[in-house]
């Protein structure tokens, strides 16, 4: 089986980083195909670069059309619906593959993320996930997503303040690391804290894994059916499916 | 006041229809500015065309940002929440506003939109807009938004039928019309089943016109940020904002 | 365009302040008539009170059926399902207005009120317009409605103590104010705080001139259908309709 | 223990029916006083005629609060809050109490009430009393509420056909009568249908004995605070309560 | 009229508090008749135990099946949905009798009860009741229950922070005792904190009293029906159900 | 990896049939382990039967706790949140699992189940699974689970006709089989109508083996902490745990 992993922003080391904690609870047999588009945003700060992220996510998604299926590894879950009605395989993104391994394991979870600018768009996610009561809370660590690579220790120090204040305050069972480039942090904080710590990274490799052993993939009936071929104009025209829907 | 009115796809036409409703609602003093990007598809189906629509139309935006507030003419709400961060103004789509007109003038409304796979897509807003129980149903035509235009008489009907469906079997007290390419039909369908029809170009231009006159425009605290000054790669660099956020 | 603005407490003092607020955002060509019940309350604050306040506003709006629209000018939107029966035109409450212009620039806000004892009222509001999500909190100063006129300066601590707790403690992006006596406090404390605060009397001008624009009124399908006639007993005989619903 | 029924609309019969169905399941020992308001509207169908039966509804309330506990018997639920406000012992309306009654021997019921006009106002009640799930559906005979006292025959096949609809289509476990007026036909429904048809009079007489004999009645905190002494102006100053609250 | 209380678990002391608390409430006339089973766990803390004490229970309540009605006096409402299969007359928990007597005379209440484990069945109790907005919180004292009965004062002094804590930061205008072995603290409570203090199995024998009155028990339409005869193997054998379901 | 299959009934031939579906989509060096309790009823069709079939399903997962996860392959999720207290492994039931496959490739989805007197239970999970708004509908085909495996034929077209229902009337896109007993029916349902049909145990391998591989089991906070050791009465002591609570 070969999973295509798209990291939304263009930056190659936050690949990395999810292609790694992808390869770790892959199944033997699974192939981790990674990649980022060259075109878009460095990172997925907010509802604006999302926009930008996801032309060329598709893009890149198109391409790996021969994979069985796919990951969207950002946490806004950008672009999941558009990828569905595209890819021939099934879509996750790791917002609601991590909600939905944390769900199973918990009465309620937090949400550890990094800028509270993201924040209201977690909770539209949520909301739409069906997870309002399971999700305790939503804690922002403020910290930009691209600085989780470098200053380590400040960084770590204030998402285990978060992870404390969602299990003291707010009666969270298992956390979930609202991140991409937070993967590596999970059985670290796991350990400190005595709980689970859900990496959305994983639970998408384990859910993708899951739907395409059972020949499943995005319903044709509505709304995930295949785009129709039209006219693209301008400089988007590249972006227009064929015939096929592809 | 100037108000920018920006239907998302590129079809010319039906920014001139958008734009003649508008201009009808709009107050002694309000201009309305319509247009649409060049790049683009030419209308929006679905999850897929919306994700291409999307940055052509929030350059638009920032092209005109010395407006006073922005309507996204594309009943999807499509980049509304991207728009909100960038645009200096206001910015409102046709759903958003056409579901708040109708709630104050009925317990419960229906839409009526044109496409079944665009019935999921307008589920998500009705519950982020918390209007699950001011929404009877949402009903599909399945005509598609282009041929609005043309075959007029058998569209007509059809429409019309699901109008009377809402209204015996859901219990509609108003319409929705779920489409831009559906304005000019609004007092006509409203004479027919003697209840209101709301027009979501008219109603959103009436929200801009008060936001604007209530000096309000989206917060800048958390989710509507300005977006930071960041590294947009690629063919993309040009969407990146300058230190201004614009 | 003629708009009522009726406060429904008896006292005057409380509808000028509405009627300068009202008269500041309306439109070139709107006239605001504002005025108040001789017979009821002098401010309302709870359940009981409301009760008594409805009828002569009712009446009210009856004998200023000839404007095209009326405003209900008080935070508990008292008697506005019942002034939509019988007013010709369309008909808004301060806190439903306020609540609608709040949730199209703020992905939350919190409402800052007078007194905790109609919290639970403002509770079942704000679930019945949807806003539960939108609606951060409700947060009450405990300074009685007609205190507001007089000790500006403690009021003003303890309401923008509110305001700031709501803006750190429950995530809120905008301010909601809660009372028709505070609207002359919105542009201060939005300078002071740097985020969007929306006075509800304000925001239903706007509401109603829109909706008159678009020649929209209550439907006369099912809830809001004119009254029918029928016999009223007693001292009461005189708010029954004629035959006209009038 | 003296419970007051109060039927808030002026007509007697109404009242005798409601008094004579509360007569009969009332525990030994427990009277039941039932009476009405001289002034106001003989029925009361939809929100206008609600407004107006409230004020002398609360008078009566407050005549009688030497009863330990009130009953407000029109479906609407017409005044509840207020009164709880000002009355002594506890209160409850007949649709709170039906709906009680309902979800503990049913998992979903529906309700079976006179006029379409009304349903709005009854879905908000649901809603409000966290119903939605239970209540299957809200049906409405479009008998006008006097009318079922003399056409028998008509008005119950056609009440008989909305119970089978809402057995057959809706999942309904059982069936509320919506209407004082209809107590009357619970024992004969029920053993048409075979399933449990619930009258909200009856169920108000137990509910209301069960909080007297706990010694409960409605909190003091915040919502159900006896009302402030205060100045209401007017014909309307008899309404005011004196420094006890009263 | 005879009404069965069972108490889930087999710690007789327990039941001996909880019927003393039924028959101090209960109508002349009625007769208490309490026990617990003989097998089974000493006390119901969290989802294992409950698993292990409705068997027995059932079985008591098949033999107690000439009662008019039963009350499960666990406030896990432990195996209610199995009893009013059956029952023969109608069954109550002593968590949803709480809340819906809380929830008729306060807008928000809070569950004060013994352990955190406890606390996510009670959360989905709630959900399913439809209290989730007029549950303020759920707070455990974390007194393990057959503390209850011994170590009063400190146990005391928890129990009652908790109930500040609900009604200073939480809004709670009444407290529900979430637990069968508090019903004694209930009056002791309530004059402290100045609030109605509702113990559940005191409003569950007054529900139970109410339905019987009426003639009401559970539906025999779809999820109540009686359980069907069938084959029941092993040491089970004797739980399987008779030819009348009985 | 070792994953121990609980059927909850104990009818041999439907742990067969649950084991083969399984097995089939088991991920290489996944082995199975199938059993279900020798004492219990044969089928459980309501909750009455699910009571008794949770005492042994508990004990055969102790008996079991050396495997790395377990499956409840009954569609009512009986017993989970029991078996995740003293599971050592993660443990989820085919209902939540079908859900959760189902609301990754569809939009909404219908569940397809067999008796009428089921469909409470169903419609209280997806409440709280949160699924109430992906789940267009819960349909009953009235066939008992054990028919399912004689008259095949009839059965199906029964079936059949619910799943188009759910397909045409209800907007379903895909649907989820409702028993165990119906595992053998997807691939079939799913090429006669060109959506994804989900078998709830292939759904439930795959979430355990998810869970397994990223080291995830049930969190030891609140609510699925392991049960203390107590005293368990009488004939039920043998299921108390040790003190490991094992």
């Amino acid at each position: 089986m070969k999973i295509h992993l798209i990291n939304p922003n263009t930056t190659a080391t936050m690949t990395q980083t999810a292609a790694a904690a992808a390869t770790q609870v892959a199944a033997a047999g699974t192939q981790i195909i990674a990649n980022q588009p060259a075109d878009g945003p460095v990172s997925i700060e907010g509802y604006y670069d999302e926009a930008f992220a996801v032309p060329e996510m598709l893009q890149e998604i198109r391409k790996h059309n021969d994979c069985d299926g796919h990951i969207v590894a950002c946490f806004d879950d950008t672009g999941v619906d558009a990828a569905r009605c595209v890819a021939n395989g099934p879509v996750i993104g790791i917002c609601e593959a991590g909600c939905i391994a944390a769900g199973t394991i918990a009465n309620r979870f937090s949400i550890v993320t990094t800028l509270s600018r993201s924040v209201p768009a977690l909770h539209h996610l949520i909301q739409r996930y069906g997870a309002e009561r399971r999700c305790a809370s939503i804690r922002a660590s403020d910290i930009p997503v691209l600085e989780l690579e470098k200053q380590e220790q400040q960084a770590m120090q204030t998402i285990e303040n978060e992870c404390l204040a969602a299990i003291n305050n707010d009666g969270a069972e298992a956390i979930v690391l609202g991140c991409a480039g937070m993967t590596h942090l999970a059985s670290m904080l796991s350990d400190k804290f005595s709980l689970p710590v859900v990496d959305g990274v994983s639970a998408a490799v384990k859910q993708i894994e899951g739907l395409v052993s059972m020949n499943l993939t995005s319903s044709r009936v509505n709304g995930y059916r295949k785009p129709v071929v039209k006219k693209y104009n301008g400089k988007f025209a590249k972006y227009a499916v064929n015939d096929q829907g592809e």
